[in-house]
């Protein structure tokens, strides 16, 4: 079984490029990972999936835990196995959903218990439980249990959730070290919390990397908060984190979002996005977010972009693409989707390629010219 | 562009095998058409319908005029082009849907007015512009317009529509042989009406053959009659058609169904059922229909036929395809349709390659069998 490793090619400005090797295989980094919630893409076969060039996704702990349960997913032989994705897998700890989706959840010092959302069962999430969960998953990079709020918040309560987080940290980091004979090779992420205050970002990233973690995530952002108060939080944040360690910025974010957080440090992405905006007829393409319920494409014949590599965006009119969306017919959702998944990965795949080339801000630039020109005057 | 033709190569009992030759390929005869109501199918990529062994699909002339319009699709270029599906392609005359779909319809001599189901708009439906519409669309077979009525009905009533689907099959000759300058090589084909009445369902077709078309549908069944009737039926019109001229029974149908009617000499099928029924959690498979809803499924790891030529059908386990029609996701209704559409396929191939050998009894025998056993002793 091949060991958890990071590897930096080469450094522009603060942006990275270079591989994390896992049990299942090579991540390219900067690397953005599609979102799996229930143990599937939505919309997307898994085999068009890795066509877009995804190096590995994100399954979530909530859901699959709750349904259809990790010790039935364990006993057929692992995520992997069970979704037919035999690439590296990351699941989250279930904390982020637990805020969103659950009713009546307590959070202790132990952990938190909650309502199903689905059949109304009490459950309990420790941070030992968050990581036997992912264990039992076979997570490649399984991510500690924390606590995530909405912003804005007050500090008082702000600091309360990232001290709890950093205890949590400690007892997930206790747990996958006992766990760790069972999953050779595979590797925990810390969270670093902290909200919107530098003075708590610095403090919990401090005391994040003394507990010391194989790569740390930045967690509690793109949770309401303006563009520029995330960027600031990555530049507090990201300085502080060992520069040998992958650093993911959680459930993040646009495509602007992605490369001014490259350009800031960070290494990986989640997000769902390019599937649920590709589900409701919004693509991101080079000239743009596009909306294809807009009456204008009713009738064109071009495609989204005939230099695509995305199939999808290559042979179909946007006249017909329009016409499924307005149709509420599946295969809008699918094509979109797809269209979305190819065009994220190919923003990262430039990134990495201009990064080792020493021209990044030339990609960003060219690239954000490219979006606010727009397309009418594309073909 | 090539004309029109079919050939028969083997004849079995009443069972026929073949080839419709069409302007955009050959359809080898018994087949199966999925429907792609609105210019897709539910669910399933145009490369997996192909991939399924399909050689033609369906559209449907009521949903794709009224949305995107039958003069926007020939302005991009025809429907085969405006949807991405190369292939041959039967459109129907929008009667049937007309009947079950639209609101305050009003049938007269004329034709067919009603109002729209999608935006209340009253449109009218003549058989001139039924052929009219085809024709824009590009089907490389078209059908006339007819009125189809539920069963059980009054004799009198089933007498009524069928003579004015007699009257409209002379004005859809009329205008299909006006428009035939702009679609060399199309064919039109005409319907059999007449309910559950062995004397009108003759008299109808006799009529309908003294018009002469390139191929004889068979409507008006599968309208909630019980399976013997339609058989009776079919009994009665098939030996009444000229040989040399493919039989297409509308709207039809299960498994057994379609073995039942190749049996009794019918050619081409329609049905929305592989689709529709995949997406509800029910897949056909050699082994009979299997519900993956069942809990029985849930942490059952087999797939659901390691054997077939279907990648769904192989490459994952029931335990989680139940997981995705338990939870929803867009992912199940995608696989389980098409594994339906697989099955179809195959079913017809079998058949033709049965009918060939002169032993098709022989195949029907041994599939129904294998449909009784079922599939717990499967692997």
């Amino acid at each position: 079984m091949t060991a958890f490793a990071f590897r930096i090619d080469a450094v522009d400005g603060a942006a990275r490029t270079g591989a994390i090797t896992t049990p299942h295989g090579v991540v390219r980094t900067p690397a953005f990972m599609p979102v799996g919630t229930q143990g599937a893409m939505k919309g997307v076969h898994w085999r068009d999936v890795k066509a877009s060039g995804a190096d590995i996704v994100l399954g979530n702990t909530y859901h699959l835990m709750l349904r259809p349960g990790a010790e039935l997913i364990a006993m057929l032989g692992g995520l992997h196995k069970f979704i037919g994705w035999p690439h590296p897998i990351l699941t989250d700890s279930g904390g982020f959903q637990v805020m969103s989706l659950a009713e009546l959840r307590k959070i202790g010092d132990d952990g938190v218990t909650f309502r199903s959302h689905l059949d109304g069962a009490i459950v309990s999430l420790t941070p030992e439980r968050a990581i036997e969960i992912q264990v039992l998953l076979g997570a490649d990079i399984a991510m500690q249990l924390d606590e995530c709020i909405r912003l804005p918040q007050e500090r008082r309560e702000l600091a309360r959730a990232m001290r709890l987080s950093l205890a949590w940290a400690e007892r997930c980091k206790r747990a996958f070290e006992t766990a760790a004979a069972t999953a050779p090779g595979h590797a925990l992420f810390g969270i670093v919390q902290g909200g919107d205050d530098r003075e708590l970002r610095a403090a919990g990233v401090r005391a994040l990397v003394d507990i010391g973690f194989a790569g740390y995530a930045i967690g509690g952002l793109a949770v309401g908060e303006p563009q520029h108060v995330m960027l600031d939080m990555i530049e507090t944040v990201a300085p502080l984190l060992p520069a040998d360690r992958p650093r993911y910025l959680m459930g993040v974010g646009t495509p602007d979002d992605l490369l001014r957080t490259v350009g800031r440090g960070v290494d990986m992405f989640d997000c769902v996005l390019p599937t649920r905006n590709g589900r409701h007829g919004l693509v991101y393409t080079r000239f743009g977010p596009i909306n294809l319920r807009n009456a204008r494409h009713a009738a064109d014949p071009r495609p989204l972009d005939s230099e695509s590599r995305c199939p999808a965006a290559r042979d179909y009119a946007r006249a017909y693409l329009h016409h499924l969306v307005k149709a509420n017919e599946m295969l809008g959702a699918m094509l979109l989707s797809e269209i979305n998944l190819f065009y994220y990965q190919d923003l990262m795949a430039g990134s990495r390629a201009a990064i080792a080339a020493r021209r990044f801000a030339e990609f960003c630039a060219v690239t954000m010219e490219g979006w606010a020109k727009g397309d009418l005057g594309a073909l």
